[in-house]
């Protein structure tokens, strides 16, 4: 959803947003190079407000990506004005009901552990502004960089939808207190502030951001994806558990990744001084 | 408690904290106007030290807020030299003994709950410096604003009594390193170092600092009351679960909120491009 | 383990770490004055590796000061180019199998555990590089300085081995994107931003290193040693539950605190304008 308030977080409705979609056009662009697959949202004219539609073709990308080898890492990116304006309002209320609120909510955060649960780093490519379900889009990606005139807010206390998915991950990414402001106010945050708080890892000019991205994303291709998936796996887990629990549990999983032939290639190829070759096992 | 290390941190001591409660005078002020309640402490002789006569005042009030739907937002403010210093050492060195002890704890305990409970966001005006109990009373906010010279401590350290509720809030704000070195050396932090580590949203001149919380006051109580309470409630829940048990939880939350009159107002003024009328349903 | 790109996290292998391990040499040097402890990782010619034997040598020095009501305070150190490499790859790849990373792992885990649990202050003084276990150490102790020159990395990805356990310890002081940065990229942070992400409490030229972690050590010394251990502990546990919990659990620590004689000594001091004297009881 986005703010009235903010004129420039502006409607996800002028253009309508189905009249919008044009049927030969995609709503999610998939361009695979060298090992990294970048996801676009595509639908400009709705500030790519997260339809039906566009969240089963994100959840459909995210699986056909867990099974591709040939994937190492994800960049998570948009066309048009605002990187995402969160859920499709004028979808939502042209099929009311509890039922299809459910349904919807449920697509929602099922997309969303679907991307923390992809065992490949996710880059959000934030050029511009991130607003609720967008926001939480960010706050979902394991790493964010964002273009200097990127902004992010959690609005729908404006309209009388609380942002409660999005303060999920909100939430797990920022502190309490800035959370707070943002979901009790509504308030967009800029670029510089999202950092402050633990939001995006990098803020550049919108002129680097593609240069940044990338330059992230190769450094990952360069890795065992196994290791990565050993890691970004284990990550998530042991921070939902108490301290002792936590130790126990990363302690089984740098065995399991000790006994791979990756970690024994990459450390005999350190100890030798030679650059590793990943098998992936 | 207050460091005895620092001077300006200062005795609550001198003069003495019963003396000093004027029988006519209150020890906590409610002042209401245009559904904001600000609740004063007013034991300024005694630094704000929250007595049990001051911690009931103030439980009272928040309970009456509670039921009172003409409130929609509470200022927590204070008179005098201090935001409020913590306990008052010398009525609990008065009273000696474990039962005493616990009763003590005990309600200041519900106290803070209480606040993190009551479905109205709570605005922590903080003028001045704030020790223990009172850096907690800050944490415990839902939001918090500074004045340039406003201070904060958990110092509890230098007399012996570790600040150990105190700290269930303000290691739920800060940082691991940084509420540590706070509560094991008992340093007074300024405000600006209070803002980098999580504790408050805003600093400004103490000139500015009557407005700034009167605008972010009023900016939340143009929002539907439903929605704040629905989403200050699920924040501090979903805040305690594992991620995908918080989804599952969040989910639930939204759909619940869309349903409500309000959610559908909200949106509807929003797609018809006019202001909503809350109905607090 | 350390970066083989990053060319000043330099190789833990040259010269080799057994070779470089004197007879007559102890891998850990303790030094006590004044009620402060400071351990020293002394294998500097392997970056201070932890080698099974220098952990066993921590681990014993951490339980013995347990004991030791001599000691107040505890500070880490490190001799030689980098503060600690993390583990000794070499060792590592020369008794390759399962029950020697288990064993490994679980070694490593039950130091850092050991180091939460010892009731008393831990200050990490780091002078350079600590990469990787090395990270976790600092990441592990209570306060942390660092001399400007330091830096901070969990490289282990680059060599086909996630810093897993590293991560329990750095995802409790740092943002989850800071530190999914970290611990996916491997990129070595410097110490302002270790600061700013929550990892170190203060960054000091090289020449001041000692006096500030001397001074912020002195400092704890003159606390009650059984009011810093009441705290430390409580502090660790109660941030693993929720909130209410947290608090029903502090609220009985903070009765029991209140019992004690140093509690009654140290208020009874404040009150009465005079500097305490503690019993530890």
């Amino acid at each position: 959803m986005t703010a009235p308030a903010a004129p420039s977080t502006a409607p996800s409705t002028a253009p309508s947003t189905s009249a919008s979609d044009q049927p030969d056009e995609p709503l999610l662009l998939r361009d695979d190079r060298d090992g990294v697959a970048t996801l676009t949202l595509n639908r400009p004219a709705a500030r790519n407000a997260l339809s039906v539609g566009l969240m089963a073709a994100l959840r459909k990308a995210v699986a056909d990506i867990a099974a591709d080898d040939s994937v190492k890492v994800v960049i998570l990116a948009a066309n048009g004005p605002a990187f995402c304006a969160g859920h499709d309002l004028k979808e939502v209320r042209a099929n009311p009901g509890r039922e299809t609120y459910e349904a919807l909510f449920r697509q929602c955060s099922d997309l969303m552990l679907a991307i923390v649960r992809l065992p490949k780093p996710v880059i959000a490519r934030v050029h511009a502004m991130a607003t609720a379900a967008g926001c939480q889009l960010v706050a979902t990606c394991d790493l964010a960089v964002a273009a200097e005139g990127a902004r992010f807010a959690t609005p729908g206390v404006n309209i009388g939808l609380f942002c409660s998915t999005p303060m999920v991950a909100l939430s797990r990414n920022v502190g309490r207190k800035q959370a707070m402001e943002m979901l009790l106010t509504g308030r967009p945050i800029d670029a510089d502030e999202a950092q402050a708080f633990g939001l995006v890892n990098r803020v550049v000019p919108a002129a680097d951001l593609d240069a940044t991205v990338r330059e992230m994303a190769e450094g990952l291709v360069g890795k065992s994806p196994l290791t990565l998936a050993i890691g970004k796996d284990a990550f998530y887990r042991q921070r939902d558990m108490p301290l002792a629990e936590a130790y126990a549990y990363a302690s089984e999983v740098m065995t399991t990744n000790m006994m791979a032939r990756d970690a024994e290639e990459g450390i005999d190829a350190f100890l030798g001084k030679r650059p590793p070759t990943w098998t992936g096992r």
